[in-house]
């Protein structure tokens, strides 16, 4: 099952960045053994159009178009993919019951599984109503960059309780 | 009313401290005309007891010693001064909530407000007690490294909000 991070908005050098950086190349690490891949990275450019609601279809259909390449035909849950939202407005899980959810999905065959994070304006409704599952880390607001980095740490740690590595239950961060 | 970060655990050289440093920066320059000051930046030594439980209390100890030595006399909220803690049993709250509580405190005449956060093995269930407000980023469990980024982001961006600075409602982390 692949793995595919799809967000809104650019992500320029910096620490967050190379936060990415490091929990991606721990994921393909980590990957392989488990009968996963990637995590391929796609940026989708923030729209510039005036109305907030306009900006958020227009990255919704950008994102579309994305997964169709990225992880074949059809959209959403359709075909043989699943998308998980990282939204304000998603339910709170924990980290075992995430993981829990990527390896159900790999055993069933699952082709290729996308984590989506909206950029500044959020995600549009459309896919939301597509997700297999939305995902919140709390009701505080948090920067899109910083998110990108939390998603990226949990798909790590989420490999981690898959292969039983210790990671998750010693707490650390390292 | 002094804001104070009280930590577990030394934040290594790397992307996570230049966000600290980064978020610390931006709220030293946001606090003077708010009435406030800070943040100081406490960071407490890791236990290295053998039993998680003495290792969370030995840490609590001193947390407690630190505090009185920052924020003045007594313990917990008694006195003049406030303790937010963060562990992920704590409670959600929006990002315009969490501004709401460091204002009234403020404008009631507290003199220092304290934000703790624990090491891998979490705060120990006195401090729990003793502090006006408990908060959590989700279920998700987080590397403590990260969640000092997060608190020091959160803090800055309620800074914004008291403020009436665009930050916030821009969805931006710039």
């Amino acid at each position: 099952m692949k793995l595919t991070l799809l967000a809104v908005g650019r992500l320029k050098a910096g620490p967050e960045r190379e936060l990415v950086a490091r929990y991606g190349a721990r994921i393909t690490a980590s990957a392989r053994p488990l009968g996963l891949s990637g995590p391929e990275m796609i940026e989708i450019a923030e729209s510039r159009a005036r109305r907030e609601d306009d900006r958020r279809s227009e990255e919704a259909r950008a994102i579309g178009s994305h997964l169709t390449r990225s992880t074949g035909s059809g959209s959403g849950n359709s075909g043989n993919r699943r998308l998980i939202l990282f939204d304000e407005r998603g339910k709170s899980l924990s980290s075992t019951g995430f993981a829990d959810q990527i390896a159900a999905w790999r055993d069933d065959g699952v082709a290729a599984t996308a984590f989506v994070i909206g950029g500044p304006d959020g995600l549009d409704l459309s896919l939301t109503q597509e997700a297999g599952l939305t995902l919140s880390f709390g009701r505080l607001t948090l920067p899109h960059q910083l998110v990108r980095v939390l998603v990226m740490e949990q798909i790590y740690r989420a490999l981690t309780i898959i292969g039983r590595h210790p990671y998750h239950r010693a707490g650390h961060g390292d």
